[in-house]
């Protein structure tokens, strides 16, 4: 695969503003069965190798698994604030389970987990989300297995087909549309 | 009206974030009218008087008016880098254009025209967004009135009936879910 023309921008722009631990964070919206939206924070956990896909860890206990059953489409929006420019993602989400068939998402799913920090992986061991408030001791269970993923933890993959870059710093501003179009991809110089 | 229980966390986050230009800053999902998610970010404009909903501008030659006719809900999702905290907002949408019969509601759309800075309200001047990259000239168009708000500007209004507020720096963490029901607000503090 050869790599799409958005991702030495975003690379770039990872790169300039990676004094800031939340350039990793993005917002990701899907659509609810009942086709409204959703839209929640999450952690950009580098690129599936050898793929233009992105890596996001998602618990199978929130509720993306459901939405993007019902509509396995997603888009990520991406601000970078110190140098003030928005790359919006869109494109297929695939969700890996644990039970997934595909032997190579499996392995990815395991490398994921084992690259995960301590702190990250245990969330994976609370409470289930969202349910009343558990007590205390309930969020210091033993830390889990990094070679084993719990049966919860799932690796989620978004794959664009296409990307909105906006400069705000520009004069005025740049912004350029990015699609895939029968495998290939196409740049267009845009009004902001 | 009475002021919903979550105002006063989310203003509480506004004032520790605000050395931070960028805390005004969140990103909107709405749905497409081919059941795809759609995201942006835009910017908050302080609340509508007398009411909790939030106020944004956008550009009706923008992709938002079909997908807001489309599906009139929308899911603002508002992470705050400095004090680590996410607040996700559903809503109603109501988009306030030019032609919008409630006097009210046009009443406030020139009070917002008239706030904004003079950077701001120039780029509703400016060249159809998304389309050809238009010559530099056009970006330099005479300033509008400040009185009178250009045809294409459109006050947007997001009236949350949920909103789930995640502290990341909680012991481990805290997650508040607040719903409105039958003119009623609950909260529920649950696992985040």
């Amino acid at each position: 695969m050869s790599l799409a023309p958005w991702r030495s921008p975003l690379a770039g722009a990872l790169h300039r503003n990676d004094s800031q631990p939340h350039c990793r964070y993005l917002q990701l919206a899907t659509v609810r069965a009942d086709g409204r939206p959703a839209n929640r924070t999450v952690v950009f956990r580098g690129f599936l190798p050898d793929t233009n896909q992105l890596k996001f860890v998602i618990d199978s206990r929130s509720q993306k698994p459901e939405q993007i059953d019902h509509q396995p489409w997603g888009e990520a929006c991406w601000y970078f604030t110190n140098t003030r420019e928005q790359f919006r993602l869109a494109g297929r989400l695939t969700l890996v389970q644990q039970e997934h068939p595909n032997p190579a998402l499996q392995q990815a799913r395991q490398t994921t987990w084992k690259d995960l920090s301590d702190a990250a992986r245990v969330q994976f061991a609370w409470p289930a989300p969202r349910e009343t408030r558990a007590d205390a001791v309930a969020f210091s269970p033993p830390p889990p297995d990094s070679a084993q993923p719990l049966a919860n933890f799932c690796l989620l993959l978004l794959e664009p087909v296409q990307v909105d870059h906006l400069e705000l710093r520009g004069e005025p501003q740049n912004r350029w549309l990015y699609s895939l179009d029968s495998q290939t991809w196409t740049t267009q110089a845009v009004n902001p």
